[in-house]
């Protein structure tokens, strides 16, 4: 990966660049791990830098994965007219890229629809260059671009439906887990837009953000998202959330979904199940905002999803200092399961699915 | 406060001072804020050493708490006798020991006790000194010796009770919080001191610790003294333990409790009530071990609790760094409330009071 031309100052309000981005033949994404501190953008040159900002979590967050996973078999495309690769050469790349990270479905699925558009075009056998690298471009861009469509759609859904089942509409006080914000997409966001959009309809009171470790997500990328907003918000540790929602500070839960089974469990970031719990022991609202990209009709149940395990160092070691004694090992699993009974709605672009209530999910 | 002649390498096997002892007319505790990297000792010369050290968290765990709020009282009268302050100004220092930390009922307990032990003895009015310096000490010294009593007394019970209600008493799997261990106490341990006797029993499989933000006392502390036991264990962030229990991968959750209610609604470290939730989601009991002394038959339920809320920095910055940005505020509340209704069981040195099944705690 290579340090971009753009180096962006200070975090405060400002144009902000889209999470992922493409120009003139270039994969451009904001580097997550540098911020709250800096924000900068970088280029993806490589199938391998592409992989590599997937797995280092640069580029994260199920709908900013699956916009990358499509606009990385673009770049495929590019590199294999530039260098004379032939289209085995460019499938294989795009089933690298599809392995980069198992949990969320969108990576697979923003793969498969541009290597789908691919299959579209005729080859010329005279040519041995892989067809239809721009082809592959302007559908992948297209992606790119439905992605914010999808969010402001999901925004205005999930704020209506939000406004609908809590005491104060005009004073909704919300905790969220983890980043399902700009930064976890094109821009605007899933849970986050929803929050975003209720900003702007003047009804939003306050914020919680859990921190969400290891990797703190919440503290470094949601608050900094909120702080930019201006939306007046606080920080938890995990384990204080619950507590937050038993005291009654909070009207409603809404998170984001790295894949949603046929069923309706939802698997997202580690730590939101017992958000879950929390939320139905107090008898509020538990709200899950996730594009139709991110329903897999493929997973039967929850027990069915692939739950990633990232390496220990996540939890042990803290900005090169280790937390734990040298004989300790961790166990880090990256998501959990969040079964339906749990989720009071799922929000997508075009439909809130009341999934508590005894709706089934229609994939 | 001033750091000990005694600093002792390494944090692996060999003998292990206690947590809180009494010398030669001088208070020394473990530095917790130091471990795992250094295990040093610190005496505690004068009452603002004491009341830094509680508030500090050089001394934490509500038994902890409790001894070294009956050594400062102690310390107290010897400062007195040395320095000719008269009672009123051993009970005044008394009083803002008492006020150090609000939420561990034992520190009031520790201070009241030695207190009253005072009042027992005859005042000389030819003597301007407060009476009693060696009475103070000696009834200090015996409630240190009787915690350790009480933690083993506690610990077999205990893990006599876990082995009645796991599947499988000979290979017990048990995930905990914080650390209710022997550096909560003066030795042994509530919670880990079932842990340590079931790993003596040779009936312990596996031991998950929940690293416990923000000061990451599972982490730091639990970890630490497992690794000194030779128990296998896994350190997990505290949003994934919900997933461990609700994966069956641990039998039951043990923790400790800085303040019972007289209803069984127990407070213990931030992160604790989420774990109650989980347990009784996946089935799997979720028992408490305190001493007597932590049962407040004055605070009628778990909102009756004045909860510690502490200072936003324990969140936001890591180690001198700054990890959400600057305009984000935190809400750090020290301990949670789990309802009595969660707890399968209490186990003190005594007892064991089966909450969950609807069995009435008298205090």
């Amino acid at each position: 990966m290579t340090d971009g031309a753009h180096s962006l100052p200070g975090p405060m309000p400002g144009p902000m660049p889209r999470t992922v981005d493409w120009s003139a033949d270039r994969l451009v994404v904001i580097d997550q791990t540098l911020l709250p501190d800096h924000l900068a953008l970088v280029e993806l040159r490589t199938i391998d830098d592409v992989i590599d900002a997937l797995q280092r979590l640069v580029v994260r967050g199920a709908p900013a994965i699956g916009v990358t996973g499509a606009l990385g078999v673009a770049l495929a495309t590019v590199i294999a007219r530039r260098d004379g690769h032939d289209g085995d050469w460019v499938r294989a790349q795009a089933a690298r890229l599809r392995a980069a990270r198992p949990t969320a479905v969108n990576l697979a699925w923003g793969v498969d629809r541009v290597l789908a558009r691919l299959a579209t075009i005729d080859d010329d056998p005279a040519d041995p260059s892989p067809p239809g690298a721009e082809a592959a471009i302007s559908f992948a861009v297209e992606m790119l671009d439905a992605d914010v469509a999808t969010n402001r759609a999901m925004a205005r859904l999930g704020a209506d439906h939000v406004r609908s089942i809590v005491p104060d509409p005009a004073r909704v006080r919300v905790l969220t887990h983890c980043n399902a914000g700009g930064l976890a997409c094109v821009e605007w966001g899933t849970a986050l837009g929803i929050v975003r959009a209720l900003h702007d309809d003047g009804h939003l009171h306050e914020v919680f953000a859990d921190e969400t470790r290891p990797l703190l997500q919440g503290a470094r990328l949601t608050a900094w998202e909120l702080a930019r907003m201006g939306v007046d918000h606080r920080v938890v540790v995990d384990g204080a959330a619950a507590s937050v929602i038993a005291r009654g500070m909070v009207d409603v839960v809404i998170v984001g979904a790295d894949r949603v089974a046929a069923n309706g469990d939802v698997a997202n970031k580690i730590g939101t199940y017992p958000l879950a719990l929390a939320a139905a022991r107090a008898g509020i609202p538990f709200v899950v905002a996730a594009p139709e990209s991110t329903l897999d009709a493929r997973t039967a149940t929850g027990d069915d999803i692939d739950i990633e395990t990232r390496d220990d160092d996540e939890v042990l070691v803290w900005r090169g200092q280790r937390i734990a004694p040298v004989e300790s090992r961790a166990l880090n699993l990256a998501f959990d399961v969040t079964p339906f009974d749990l989720v009071t709605a799922l929000v997508t672009e075009t439909r809130v699915v009341r999934l508590a209530a005894g709706h089934r999910l229609q994939v």
